[in-house]
C-alpha cells in the first residue's frame, strides 16, 4: 500500500454540485489483469471503465463526490496519502517545494481552499476553469482514441479526430450551469456563452418534484417515464393534426409541462417517471438549442458535449442529438466524449505539465478501454476488427 | 340591449391555455364618459384598459377566458350574441352568408370547432395562426399610439414607431410555448424558431410546485419572492467571489434551482414566493437569451415580445430585457406590447378586412387610454403633456 501511495497525484475540479478528481498511480502498471492495489476502487465513485493508462508510467484514475459532501473527498486524499508524496509520470517537474501544491479548479478551489489548508495542510494552485475544460477536451481528444462519438437513434458511433483538422469546435459543458466555449486551437478559445438551465436545473427541480435522492436515480426514473402525459404537444392543441405549415408535427413539445395546467391534477397525482423524463427533455432540449445557435453564429458544424450532465445517459444524448438535427436541419453534429464528466479535473491535471498537455502526454498514452482492448493514443485499437489503418 | 348585440362581431384566438377574444360594439361610440351597455364587462376577463376606438364606428373589446374553460367562452357568445346578427365597421364586407362564420385562429380553432357547430351553429373560419400574429402585430405597431414601449430597471418608455422604418423585426409571440417570427414586410415573414419553455411551463411547472389556482395568482407571488434562496448564483460556487475573468458577476444565476441540491430540504421547506421567483426568471431569461441568438443571427435589432405570459408583469418584462441586453451587450432591445396578448385574435379580425389590416383601419383609429386621454393613430396623444410634434 505504501508504494502506491507514494506514486500517486492528483488534480481537482470542484463544482457547484461535484468534486470531480483524476489522480495517478505508478504501480498500477496497465497490465489487463491488473489487480493490484485496487482495494480504493471498492469505492462506488470510481469510475474504472474510465481509467487511462500511460505507457510504461502507471494509470490515471476517475473518482467524483458531491461537493455537499466535501469531508468525503478530504477523507479520501487523507487516508490514501494522494498528495503528500505526489510524483509525476516527468518526475523532473515536481520540487519538494511543490509536494504541497495540488492543481485545483472550479469555483471550489477558491471557496474551500482554507478548508484543504486547515484539515489536509495542502494548498489548492489555483488554475482557471475555462483553461482547465479546453485543455482538458483538447487532451482527450487528441490523446484517447475512441473517445468522441456521435448517438442517435440509440446508436453509438465513435469518431476518428483529424488532430489537423480539430479546429474549430464549440465546446459545451453541462455541469450545474452551462458554459459554451468557442475553441479555435490549443490555447486560443473563447467562452461565448452559458444558459443556467443545466444539470443542476435538472437535479434541483427533479428533487422538488420527485422523491428522488440522487441524480442518477432521477435519470433512472426519467428512463421508464413519459413525457406526453404532462408536456402540451401541438397535436394537444390542434386537435391530434399536425400544422404542417411550419413543420411542427403533432408530437412536436408545444410547451414543456404545458398539460400540468389543463387538468385538476396536483403534483402527487403524477408518476414521478413521467415528470422526470419531461424534465429531463426539456432541459436537453434546450441546451442543444441554444447550443446550435451559438455554433451558428460562429460557423461552427461540430458541438461536443462535456460535463456530468450527461452520465452517458442514452435519453439524454439522444435528446441533444435530436435537438441539434432539428434546429441545423442537419446541418450541424452533436458529439460526446467518453470522460464527459473530467474535462476541467484532466486538464487541470494536465496543467502540472508545462508544455502542452496533448502533444506531451499523447505519445505517453495507452488507454485501458472497458473490453480490454489496448489503444494507444495515436494509434487504432489493436484487438479491434480489423481497420485498414491499423 | 338589443341594439348593442345586432352591431356585435367578434374574432377568436384559442390557444392551448387561453382563449382570447376580441369584440366590436358599434353602439359603443368611444365618449370617454360612455358608460351604456357595460354590463358585460363586469366580468374580470374583460380588459377595459386595451379597448381601441374606431373613429365614428364602436369599439374594440378584448376578453379571455381559459381554454378549459371552453363553455364560458360559448356562454358569452350565445347569451350576449355577439355573432349572430354581425355587422363589421366596414358594413359591406359581411354577406348574409357570412352570418355564421367567425374568424379562429390557434389550435383551438381546429380542435374545437364541431364543438361551436354544435352549440352555436357557428362555423369557425379557420385563420393561420402565424399570420394572425404578424397581421396582428402589425397591425397595433401601425395604428395604436403608444402600443409599443421598452422596460428597464422600472421604467417603462413609449415608442414612436416610424411606419417606414418598421421593418425588419423579430416578433417572440410567448404564449404555452413560445413562437419566434422574423419579420420583414406586411405579409413576409418566417417563422424561424422557437422554444417549448414558455407560459405553459410556468404555469405547469408553477402549480405542479406551488399551491396556486391561477397564472395571476403565481405571477403575484413571485413579485414577493426571492430567487437566491434557490438558484445557485456564481458567488455559491466560488466563495462569494466573481468570476470576473470571464465576466460572470457573484450574483449572476450559475445554476437555476441549482441549490435544491445542496440542502436537505424538501419542496415544503421553500416559500412559494421563491420558487415562482425562481421559475419565472429561468423561464423569462431563457426566453430572451433564445430570442436575442435569433435575432442575431437575422440582424435584427429590434425584438418585440408579445403574448399572454407577459401580462404587463414588471418584473418579467425587466428579465426579459436585462437578458436581451446582457446577451447582446447592449446591441438590441427587447420591446413589449400593450395588447400583447391578443395578437392573434386582432390579426384574426382584421382578417374580415380583404386589405391590409393596418393601412385600412388605421386612418379610423381613435384609441381610448386608460387615462382618458384621446390619441389617433398617426398623431400624437392629444392631452398630454407638451411634445414637440403635438
Amino acid at each position: 500500500m505504501e508504494e502506491w501511495n507514494q506514486s500517486a497525484n492528483l488534480a481537482l475540479d470542484i463544482g457547484g454540485t461535484l468534486i470531480k478528481m483524476v489522480y495517478f498511480s505508478s504501480t498500477d502498471n496497465c497490465s489487463a489483469d491488473s489487480q493490484e492495489n485496487r482495494s480504493l476502487e471498492e469505492s462506488n465513485d470510481i469510475s474504472d471503465d474510465l481509467e487511462i493508462c500511460l505507457i510504461g508510467k502507471g494509470r490515471l484514475h476517475f473518482v467524483k463526490f458531491e461537493t455537499t459532501n466535501i469531508n468525503d473527498c478530504l477523507d479520501f486524499i487523507s487516508s490514501n496519502q494522494l498528495s503528500t508524496h505526489g510524483d509525476l509520470p516527468d518526475e523532473k517537474q515536481h520540487s519538494a517545494g511543490d509536494r504541497n501544491l495540488i492543481k485545483a479548479t472550479g469555483g471550489g478551489a477558491f471557496k474551500f481552499a482554507d478548508l484543504f489548508m486547515e484539515r489536509l495542510g495542502l494548498n489548492l494552485d489555483k488554475v482557471d476553469e475555462m483553461d482547465c475544460l479546453v485543455a482538458g477536451a483538447n487532451f482527450l481528444l487528441k490523446a484517447i482514441n475512441q473517445e468522441a462519438f456521435t448517438y442517435m437513434n440509440g446508436h453509438k458511433k465513435y469518431l476518428q479526430i483529424d488532430h489537423n483538422d480539430m479546429y474549430p469546435y464549440l465546446l459545451v459543458n453541462i455541469g450545474s450551469g452551462v458554459s459554451m466555449i468557442k475553441v479555435e486551437g490549443d490555447e486560443k478559445f473563447e467562452r461565448v456563452s452559458g444558459t443556467s438551465v443545466g444539470g443542476g436545473t435538472f437535479w434541483g427541480l427533479g428533487k422538488l418534484l420527485t422523491n428522488c435522492k440522487s441524480f442518477d436515480e432521477l435519470l433512472k426514473l426519467s428512463q421508464e417515464g413519459n413525457n406526453r402525459v404532462i408536456d402540451m404537444l401541438v397535436g394537444d392543441i390542434y386537435g391530434g393534426l399536425d400544422y404542417s405549415k411550419i413543420g411542427l408535427s403533432s408530437t412536436t413539445i408545444a410547451s414543456s409541462f404545458g398539460k400540468a395546467i389543463s387538468e385538476n391534477k396536483e403534483l402527487e397525482d403524477y408518476r414521478p417517471e413521467d415528470v422526470a423524463r419531461s424534465l429531463l427533455r426539456m432541459i436537453s432540449n434546450n441546451i442543444g438549442q441554444i447550443s446550435y445557435l451559438n455554433a451558428l453564429r460562429f460557423g461552427l458544424k461540430r458541438i461536443f458535449f462535456g460535463g456530468f450532465f450527461i452520465r452517458g445517459h442514452e435519453f439524454t444524448m439522444d435528446t441533444i442529438s435530436v435537438a441539434v438535427d432539428f434546429w441545423s436541419k442537419g446541418e450541424a453534429k452533436a458529439m460526446f466524449l467518453r470522460h464527459e464528466g473530467f474535462l476541467g479535473a484532466l486538464g487541470a491535471y494536465t496543467s502540472y505539465q508545462k508544455k502542452n498537455s496533448g502533444e506531451l502526454i499523447s505519445h505517453q498514452l495507452i488507454e485501458q478501454l472497458p473490453n480490454g482492448v489496448q489503444c494507444t493514443g495515436d494509434d487504432q485499437c489493436r484487438g479491434l476488427p480489423a481497420d485498414p489503418k491499423s
